[in-house]
């Protein structure tokens, strides 16, 4: 489909990221390029806004704001987390009639790829021409067909360097909190709780485990892991993500399972509240944790060059796309490794990607179940662009009296 | 005293900082520069290394060591949190005897004053001729006499950005968690918590509330401050130091007063889930919390150049306090503020700074209790270095249709 003139609308959708707005400025940089655009709308709040008729002018914008906004997190037009109702998507199709929107970009992830999954076959249904196309977007990584989703480059980044930059108080006093656990996102996924292991260069180094959702947690398996590391450097670092669980399938800490008292307050706990209850308990040793929360997705220190060069680009290659005549796709990464790392983008259908999953591939776990393989190094850390720091150690050099 | 040549040994003690290790090379390199030391030792872990014979000589390190000791987070020396025990100082004299060790430089918080005094006072008792000079340092800016405190403007930038980030998130979807707590560290003062106002320019901004240690915390009125600022703009986030108190002086969460049930594991909470809990079972608002942890202390990326500098300097002056023939006082910062925003340093009898603790005064907190006036931004902002980002916002422009 090719129009020679039409309207562009543009959304963000689900979890934000630090580097989902230069999607946002690649698309909007993109269509101010080309002349077959007319208004350059954003939708606030994703498709909640669509709705809503909530729909803002983005050429009336200031023009540094761009230049600003590449260097913002989260989504400035408003993110959402809605799954489409019945009559909604006729509902967004006359609304875009009467807007004269023939093209729509929507920055998300695996629900949002969905969304315009919907919107485009809902469009095709009722005869009206409409184009789209997904962006990907996701800390997750999850997003399959892509080689990467854009925004896990930069958290993972963070969680690499947190988990550096935390382990180094543990190292100071060992013996004041010998076990840490460090808390991450990623949904079913490990992928975040894998980025744990990038600042690693050897054994001593943290995290010493990581628990991956993929895995299921076994308790008595994990208190042996714990205290064989334990009793080899005095010290144990965990990075867990929020969302392992048990051999049952419960979610770590919603199960009361810690504590001898009948506990039914399924929202006090946390997986790494758990562990950490877990470790006190049955190994006596003390232990707390770190919860970064959202800031693993939103901190701005720590954007990955590369990976807010890949969210533009994807954002920007979204607008060509949909010039091009295609839709009902979504923007992939393809990566290439000569001279040196780069991606240059393809399309994938959309209805092969809505709602489907990428799991950590098992070549890229150990057979421990809790550590990184060479394969996964090599897939996650051109991704998070600069080098981590190479902290030194002092030498010991004794003093004789 | 002074003497014209002896062995100089530094420790490092108490919760690390992004910048402790500044102060370690300022001292190792002003003692390079003067001839009248001989011997430049570090204590492995502080005092307990200097009770195990635990030395190390730091004239055998590889020079560029020093300067990447400079950007590297925590202790290299290793810390520790050591309470003297009856018979301890009487055994360092007559180790430091052995050594020939005439001059401690000792890089700490409160309690490490203590010890720095203890061993001075010991020193004279027993006629050994001792010099004595403690180095500040804690990300709690709890020591008085100094300006402020090393490691504090790091790590008050750190929790400044933090909860701008964080709240970008809550900000790009309102309803998804209206309510957001983020948790910090700062033991019986609000310095820390109250940072998080240092990117704050309006009253949109984050945070709405600053929980601090110095108030009580009454339950009922801390709900109906989370409920106006909840009607007034569809969301609030709240910073909370870990160890604020309610009127009995109880910390919250550790008191199990949440849930219906009778829950008596007091390490399975903590403020921050304490007010989620208390939020979501009082309001009936979707909340989360954010706990940064160790990362406060740590972070790398968040390290303010001014903290940085300021930590290297009283380094080095701590040596040539001791080269000037002081002892049993502190390094203190002293505040100018012509032309521009600078510190020189001073010095403080140890016996008046040993175990007290500079709480946020009055004036830097306003009459509700919960948010900080313009006279902690004068103080603070000069800390943290390079200003925070100033994040545009869109300009809302609506199409119509």
């Amino acid at each position: 489909m090719k129009v020679s003139h039409a309207n562009l609308l543009i959304g963000q959708s689900g979890g934000a990221t630090a580097v989902i707005n230069a999607s946002l400025v690649g698309a909007v940089e993109a269509a101010l390029a080309h002349r077959q655009i007319d208004g350059i709308y954003g939708m606030h709040h994703g498709i909640e806004g669509l709705l809503k008729e909530d729909l803002s002018d983005l050429r009336q914008q200031a023009t540094k704001v761009w230049a600003q906004l590449l260097h913002t997190p989260s989504a400035a037009l408003g993110s959402c987390r809605y799954k489409l109702q019945e009559g909604d998507v006729e509902r967004a199709i006359e609304i875009l009639r009467r807007y004269d929107i023939r093209y729509i970009l929507y920055i998300g992830g695996n629900d949002s790829a969905d969304t315009a999954h919907q919107l485009a076959q809902a469009a095709q249904r009722l005869g009206y021409e409409l184009a789209t196309i997904s962006v990907p977007k996701t800390i997750d990584n999850d997003l399959p067909f892509t080689d990467h989703c854009p925004g896990y480059g930069s958290a993972a980044r963070f969680i690499a360097q947190a988990t550096m930059d935390s382990t180094m108080n543990t190292v100071s006093m060992p013996w004041h909190y010998p076990v840490k656990v460090i808390e991450t996102m990623g949904r079913d996924a490990g992928w975040l709780a894998a980025s744990s292991a990038l600042g690693k260069r050897d054994e001593r180094d943290a995290p010493h485990l990581i628990l991956m959702p993929e895995q299921r947690f076994v308790a008595a398996r994990f208190l042996e892991q714990v205290e064989a590391v334990y009793r080899r450097l005095g010290y144990v670092v965990i990075v867990a993500a929020e969302t392992i669980r048990d051999e049952q399938g419960q979610a770590l800490g919603a199960s009361g399972q810690v504590g001898s008292d009948a506990f039914h307050h399924p929202l006090l706990s946390g997986a790494a509240q758990y562990l950490v209850e877990l470790v006190k308990r049955e190994l006596k040793l003390r232990a707390r944790f770190d919860k970064p929360g959202d800031l693993q997705r939103m901190a701005y220190q720590a954007v990955s060059p590369v990976d807010r060069h890949e969210a533009y680009l994807v954002g920007k290659m979204g607008v060509a796309a949909l010039l091009d005549g295609e839709s009902d796709k979504m923007v992939t990464l393809v990566r290439h490794t000569t001279p040196v790392y780069h991606c240059t983008t393809g399309l994938v259908e959309l209805a092969r990607v809505a709602n489907v999953q990428r799991l950590m591939p098992a070549e890229y776990v150990d057979a421990s179940g809790t550590m990184v393989t060479a394969a996964f190094y090599e897939h996650a850390l051109p991704l998070i662009g600069e080098p981590l720091p190479d902290y030194p150690r002092l030498e010991i050099v004794k003093v004789q009296s």
